[in-house]
């Protein structure tokens, strides 16, 4: 698997003994200056003569060292898969990075396409994160949590829909926007409602819930629930339209709100009225929305700022000993616009 | 900045030591097994006993443990900062993800969120990677590069509209794609062009160049360029069309597709007629330029394949010794559909 490094005509990575040499002073004073350790006294020209030799020589502290010497790092480590991230994600990806970093914690997103369960979990743990905050990407399991825990990890928190036994869980209830989604159309007098269902594998983790919610929603009212496959191409959504009048319904949850402008259009294009014979209603609550006409219906949803998952982390981080607990994080309600 | 680690209660972490203890062997042969080494022979009773142990106790290889040892990693860092990425960058990173795991390589996304030129390279050189691969989010300087390379990396990588002096440079134009955008406009006779520069932090990098390159086409021809700082709200979009009589244009370009959906919709609502009084084109050539009235001319933007740069990566992490290269990775050209 791995080589041995080519030397070469290269430079021998500097170490710290070279700094120590250079600057006149033990290696546990290079450590202690450059690793900002308060508890042992050093004169200031001491500190500053360690800092000119480290930069004269271009020397960088390990920090596999200092994380085999404490034990455990300031790693905050996010498993990314290739779910596709909209702008509500990246916004929330921004908060929760700036958030850590205010902690002083290190964020770290572990590409971790193709890894499973276990197998995950042992190659995060190989870089002995002090917490992991999974997205539900990856399928974790009570045993993946453990292995974790036995490498350091002293926390690992679960966003998403599903509950990892063992592991901290703040669930994103998704089925309640499918729930708010169908409520609205039928509150609006609809009785026949289509469920888009998008095709991009890895979102089946989000849209399987959010039809789950609907037939819910659907079920106390006697509505019918109709799931309508889409890829998201303009390919898809004409031949869809154009079946549109067979289906019979007179309503449509269309998963988010770049879905529903895609199907929308289609068909608005096979003259279909929106909403007098369709009334359709998005997710997200984006901008576009309020740029399409009919304006988009849709579901706001109101996620976890970043900020207070930032703070749950380092609460973990500084008290592990706690039984897991589940958070219910999300809210989520129609916004009623002209589409529906 | 760092604190000890409350012990309490929990159990110790496993070491490779416990695992040549239950299983009976050493912990060289311990480490061979865990860590796949093909050099040394093993008999497949021994590895299974030591796998069997590993399992048994929970013990994990430490990633920092391995690198200090080999002094360097497979890891390929991409620091990334706070750029809204749209749908365009997301599918490029999971393809790169995906080719460079392929070739062995794990993907590690650094949060980079305030953090400049030699403070961030010494950041990421604390994680001793082999390559890093930097987007241009994070200004890197001559000496940044020099810090990388001098803790080992084999190969510093920039994309982006920058060079950096001392690193792999993977140029993408961007002045082009504002070149390209204004030579459509200027060869459908418009001659006064807006361009929409978004207020959005992190975006000067893009739409520095891109207006640039607006202004370099438009000299040739003698059109006059109008700079049009906008936010990506209602609000500031309505207030743009409100006085847009005043600026006297006859086309703009909208820096992206998202951009031009949002001004479009803007001066529709102002009674001002998209083309007619004014030809609009966007950038990225996204499905929802062809879902829009009318449908958006847009530049087409052919960026390099996440599969080619990790050939190139990988290439650079075999052969470092060679000299620092320039490619310009970047292709652009107009979509004219029926917006302009």
């Amino acid at each position: 698997m791995s080589q041995t490094p080519k030397q070469s005509a290269e430079r021998p990575v500097p170490t710290s003994a070279d700094v120590a040499r250079l600057a006149g002073v033990s290696r546990a004073t290079v450590s202690y200056v450059l690793n900002n350790t308060s508890a042992v006294r050093i004169s200031e020209p001491t500190r500053r003569r360690v800092r000119e030799a480290a930069e004269e020589l271009g020397y960088v502290p390990h920090a596999a060292a200092r994380s085999l010497r404490a034990g455990h790092t300031r790693m905050v480590l996010l498993p990314t898969a290739h779910v596709p991230v909209g702008p509500l994600y990246s916004q929330f990806f921004n908060e929760l990075q700036w958030a850590l970093r205010r902690l002083d914690y290190t964020v770290v997103q572990y590409g971790s396409l193709g890894l499973e369960g276990d197998e995950a979990a042992r190659a995060w743990a190989e870089l002995r994160p002090v917490a992991v905050v999974s997205f539900g990407e990856v399928a974790l399991t009570r045993h993946s949590v453990d292995v974790l825990k036995r490498s350091g990890a002293k926390a690992v928190i679960t966003l998403g829909p599903r509950r990892v036994e063992g592991a901290h869980s703040l669930v994103m209830d998704q089925s309640e926007i499918g729930s708010c989604a169908v409520s609205h159309l039928v509150a609006r007098g609809r009785r026949a409602i289509g469920v888009v269902m998008p095709e991009q594998p890895g979102l089946e983790l989000f849209s399987e819930p959010r039809l789950e919610g609907a037939r819910r929603a659907a079920s106390v009212t006697g509505a019918r629930i109709e799931p309508l496959p889409l890829s998201y191409d303009e390919e898809s959504a004409a031949a869809l339209a154009a079946r549109w009048r067979e289906l019979e319904l007179d309503a449509v949850y269309a998963y988010n709100d770049e879905h529903a402008q895609l199907l929308m259009r289609a068909l608005q294009d096979a003259d279909i009225d929106v909403p007098g014979a369709t009334a359709v209603i998005g997710a997200d609550d984006l901008l576009l929305g309020r740029l399409l006409r009919p304006r988009l219906s849709t579901v706001h949803i109101d996620m976890v700022t970043g900020r207070r998952l930032a703070e749950l982390v380092d609460g973990m981080v500084r008290e592990p000993g706690d039984e897991p607990e589940i958070h219910d994080l999300m809210g989520a309600r129609a916004v009623h616009r002209e589409s529906s």
